[in-house]
């Protein structure tokens, strides 16, 4: 337990970070702060006793005592902190490994006498702490799916606006053939809405934790009789805006890869629009910009697209966090493990954030994203032609042979306008053929338009 | 391109891997071979060909000529490859950075040439490689799920038959209080089928891929005009097995990572399995064994649970090389990226391999595993009486106030044995408990037989 | 920028991180906090205003000034903060994206007009920053040695006390041979030493940052002319107590990933230490504990590894912090990356964190670990003589053959007292063998003592 | 044990990989195929036999026998294969876990019977595995580090050759100030230069592994006595070309894991380089290209950097390589632990083809890399002098005021042209600035010639 070396009082910890390192994330801190946590902790502890009030067992007041006194502020929030000594508590919380031992001294001395017993009445400390950071991730996943929300309606209206923009598709960094803006936003906004969903059903699925020491419920049983016990995680989980468990989790963390694994595919979605966006302001690109912000007083030239930095420097962490899920699941052994299960707090938390601060850059960089139409015409028109070259392979082979399409193809690439071949060839004036339709781009974009149409909810029909 | 430096042919690549050092997988690798790749490979380009005939743009015999010159086995499965070169193939990928240019090339020249215009119709390397990947996949992971469902079964049979064998629940690596063998497996069957039930989900969802250069499908609309190329996707997916895209996919990875996430959680729940059976099968422990193998005849005292070693080495694997496919996603930038896809390949098959070998080898342990009673019921009454210590306080503190309680408690804890302080205390006495019924683990396993019950689905009841 | 909704001021962030959720770090955590942060960066801005002075291109008072005016301490320690609004720049960092550009104009406000022109002279946020960090860095991993010291030299003590205390090995989890409580604790401090020497190794080169908006120093030879120029990164460095750098390294990360890697190998061989006393401290191994904390008044027999436990908690998670630090290094595209510098900093604090919080606690079980030796020599007899098979195969089966110890040792393996079938059988008492010394674990323990010994630094010599 | 389903023989396992989805590296995986690590596994073995000798405790020829018909090929190579059945070996090796034992097997049935004796005499399978594994990682990183030795070559001709052609430097996407292709370059190469001499300083240090089964040579100890046996692990190490271990290191992994750092390391400078050559080979940029290859027939205007993709895929997936190193590292519990050793085999040799394709690819980049200076200029011309802005603002706020300035600048940044602003303004004119060295980028290169010198080793002084 860290002392303060003259006082021998428990030392209080020095805040190690408010946003400092993490500016993408600082604006939607709150909901996953040491604040927050504490107040799930005690919200967790208060559900129970309400729970052991419903199920008939601990008188019918306890539950409402004990909400009085611990600040409850209803289901699926956390109680108020009322002045509880957070700092103290992390310095307690040293020796026991996890906060809720101390936690739990703090909390009956705070609780009318007749009730005290009702506090962690029959409980773990596992079963507090999962549950607590359940109804965290909780609300912290509720504001990412409103962030991702706004993200999709400005991007759905972004691409109804560039609908007809037609623009260079680029693969391998090369020009490659025409598409359009808006189909570009169209398929940010799949891969955001198809995270959104998924997040969505992994935070719908988060289960209250309620077992006891050894995952029996042997101590609920003990307490309140079979039938109570059996009913008690379900009427704990109601109180905190939770799933009832099917069954102990202590060491089948499944709800806590679930919701890493959703989280992580949010932060790739916005990753992937961040990296669309830092990639197409740049400087000789141009054709996107962020609208907002990032410039600079001394080099005026500069539009940083900061906030996609920012959201990329949370997609290239994510993984990493949901990665350390992952080992910890797989490393649960025992009914409680030997340190797989406390290497999941911090990774969760920052995991959390990544996906609070990304969601909430991205909404701001959708509203105010601004498409530069003749920067699109400018980079479409660079290769003189060349953009229609696959095009042209599929309209001139079956006329003029394969042979004569690669020999004009070939002069373009050298650097000679390809109009100005076909106009020149005899055979291709001989074809017939429409040069001005052949050479648009606008002509070449297939089923871009179709794929942005929100009207037609599914452009590639199953058959 | 790799060239021999005597004749300056393409060189052949020496094999990298059969198994060697992958020994957890070796059995069940075919389905990810090279040879699979490649037969999935030949078959969406098949299935392309097919897929234009039921679109009638190609002719009506396009499809079933092309079939027949390939290899065609039907939807879903892997073209034969009837003596493919496979190992040029992979000697020509090196320049393009894909197997799928030099494969077209070989195609053509296998198929008559009257249908030959149809192979890789309007295609771009990208919608070959993800949908042929995406077929192995299916089958892999079809593989998977068939070793998980033996694996719970036999789980089913082995937590029913050890329903009431009472053993000790560890946390934090101590014996706290007693559980079932039944419930420590019911716990990892209901790991293992969440898992299975999100990797169905995943595998179910795997789509083709079907939209060209720049993902507008505009050289289908080339071709075949609006109408079929919207349709082709669709029949094109259903020739190979898949799912209709609802749109390009090429820079949107969530097919891929949803996949690679339950691949992980699948390999979460296996390797929590094992790292249960190597623990509980320490020789001091003993209370499981695999049952089979792992022996030395050099140690007979040694019983290695080889298999879950293996388990376990997939399982530490995994997280990393899921991770890998996230790291991915977030990096697809444009229409086609710069590395990130690239990177998925060997990630992906390594991912699948991982899960193959480990839930393989778990249908082995599940169906081999030995409780030994006797150890069980050793390990439980090594702290002579303590595991009970929580009931103790449940059930005393009441009659003889905590201070007593704590005392025989700590008794006991110095090595005093716990039967005999109650028995000799004269309070304990007079208040009239049944230290048979007190001090027998058995009575304090709380819900942990109803938690395996079949034939409850419900155990823990919603309010 | 995050401001308050009702008054439009800059809203102040809510602290995250105190300790709460990563009790293994919270009485280290001061060396990495935000103020630290905060304060190695005014440190870093004023070290600049000093090695312009020190290079003769400012006035030679101006260093001195900016110094007393921003809190200098000395080279190689952060400047003292005097009240900086610390929560306000963590605000004010959002839009720019990092918090340099608000504490410019901060700082400039505290030191005289005359020598404002010399804060940020010429430097580019990255500068700042990057030396602020390995400032941090320097001194964190400071501190993480002195308690790889200090564990290391209670490690040697603990060795040498246990030189002779013969326990078996465990190979896959089975007991396989002797060895002994001294050499398992050397091998922990050979794994402990080479990291504290390679972190050691990694912190002696950190560089400071400082060559300007795109890396050529064109600002400062603007400034001050080529040859001050030229020595202002060493002077610079000289003032942060950090390296010179031999060329600019915006985006050459190496000093970022040496140093990530050298903590991960700090986390790891104290992670392997960690698992040897968890997994020895299990309640039915018993042979290690640590001596300290951890005892549940409710469950008296645990003895809960705590420290271990929380160690094990930051080496699971350190290596994917480590890869996030290569992830952002192998992707830091042109002279200032667009996402994967901004990645790096919350990843190599919480790296540092973990490296500190687990060498604190490696160095407090070091000095309180306690090996049981009676529990050692039960396990140590568990198999009835077995563990010493290896041993009986290589001294008899050239005096009987191999059948005949194959024999012996089966029958052991099916339960006999290995010593009662040896001194039954005729041929191996007329072998003379002395059954004393060949079934005396403490015989067969090879050169255990001899790689214990700090007095014979090469205990398997070079030839 | 897989089996044939028919004939209940071994099953051979079918091929998974020869390169197919790996084409980064399938040039150079010879060195690290199956085949390699089996002729490395039995130069294990030969050279145990060739220790015994030379200890004199085997008769002198035992070595040479075994040599003889075990294929050995001297010092720090494999043995030939001569036929011997991998294959074979990998099914076998399934139900021992490794395929060591297997191994032995066969290897005794090849050598004469006088000297079967020695084949694995008093060794442990890890003993075997480990030191065949730094085999074959020794000459895999020893060809890595040729290849980056030629890329270096290739790097710095092209860094000087183009030490004085200015381009723009981009920082978080947008032009900032000038700098040089050749201190581009130079930066390449110093990051990569600082990689290989990690690597060669990892490499260096790969020790053999000789402990025996519970890591105290004890087996040694017993056959060839104290002095013989503290020898043996230097010369088996001298006969495989590998460091004499200072100890067991059979679960202290730094070995494996200061490998691993360093290959990443290596993959992290390569992947940085290849990040700035796609970028700039982006078609609106198009200052680099590959100079080979990546071409399309149908889209002539592409020209892949195709190389560089494949770098990029190598780097992105070689961290998470890295950190299943680390991962294992931590958790190498006991003398062998339960799973975290066989989980470093693929991740190693992964990671070794990874640094060997991206270092092979990269030596092609550098010798092929071609700089456009046109398109250099154009970029740099592309803002119409606001590169210079940062240089503006040194040189004329002291003449001017800032006000003055910002005022060009802003004017500027909206379109105007910087020096036609300048020329036509009073004050400027009047201050006697020289405008044609003002706006000239090249005169505003900092020190980025001197960093490219190669005849000056220490550009930036220490002082």
């Amino acid at each position: 337990m860290p002392t303060d070396p003259n006082t021998g009082d428990a030392a209080v910890p020095e805040t190690i970070d408010a946003g400092l390192l993490t500016p993408v994330s600082v604006e939607h801190d709150a909901v996953v702060s040491d604040a927050a946590i504490g107040g799930a902790l005690i919200a967790a502890e208060t559900a129970l006793a309400r729970a052991w009030s419903a199920t008939d067992v601990a008188p019918v007041d306890a539950g409402e005592l004990v909400s009085d006194a611990l600040g409850w502020q209803g289901a699926g929030r956390p109680c108020e902190l009322r002045g509880f000594p957070l700092a103290q508590l992390t310095a307690d919380a040293v020796a026991g490994g996890n906060p809720v031992i101390p936690l739990v001294a703090v909390l009956r001395a705070r609780v009318p006498e007749s009730v005290r017993t009702w506090v962690h009445r029959g409980a773990t400390s596992q079963d507090i702490m999962d549950s607590a950071l359940m109804l965290v991730a909780r609300r912290a996943a509720a504001e990412v799916l409103a962030h991702l929300d706004e993200t999709g309606a400005a991007l759905r209206a972004f691409a109804e606006a560039h609908r007809h923009e037609v623009v260079v598709a680029r693969t391998l960094t090369q020009q490659a053939v025409p598409t359009t803006v808006g189909l570009r936003a169209a398929n940010w906004l799949r891969g955001i809405d198809r995270a959104a969903q998924r997040l969505a059903t992994a935070t719908d699925a988060l289960p209250a934790q309620l077992a006891g020491a050894g995952g029996t419920l042997a101590s609920f049983v003990e307490i309140g009789g079979i039938d109570a016990a059996a009913q008690l995680p379900a009427r704990f989980a109601a109180e905190l805006g939770l799933r009832a468990p099917d069954g102990p989790w202590h060491t089948e963390r499944w709800p806590i890869t679930e919701l890493g694994d959703a989280l992580v595919q949010v932060t790739d979605a916005l990753g992937k629009m961040a990296a669309d966006v830092t990639t197409l302001s740049r400087t000789e690109i141009g054709e996107l910009s962020e609208g907002t912000g990032g410039g600079s007083s001394a080099m005026p030239q500069k539009r940083n697209p900061a906030r996609s930095v920012l959201i990329r420097s949370a997609a290239i962490r994510a993984p990493h966090l949901g990665a350390t899920l992952h080992t910890a699941s797989a490393l649960a052994v025992d009914e409680r493990p030997d340190g797989a299960w406390h290497a999941e707090w911090p990774a969760l938390r920052d995991l959390l954030r990544a996906a609070l601060g990304a969601s909430a850059q991205a909404r701001t960089v959708a509203h105010g994203l601004r498409a530069d139409a003749e920067a699109g015409a400018r980079n479409l028109a660079h290769s003189r032609g060349l953009v229609l070259s696959e095009r042209l392979n599929l309209v001139l082979t079956p006329l003029l042979g394969a042979e004569a399409v690669q020999s004009f193809v070939s002069r373009a690439g050298r650097g000679e306008d390809l109009r100005e071949i076909l106009a020149a060839d005899p055979e291709v004036v001989a074809s017939g053929v429409d040069l001005d339709d052949l050479l648009d781009p606008a002509r070449y974009t297939g089923l871009a338009g179709r794929l942005v149409d929100g009207s037609d909810p599914d452009p590639l029909p199953n058959v």
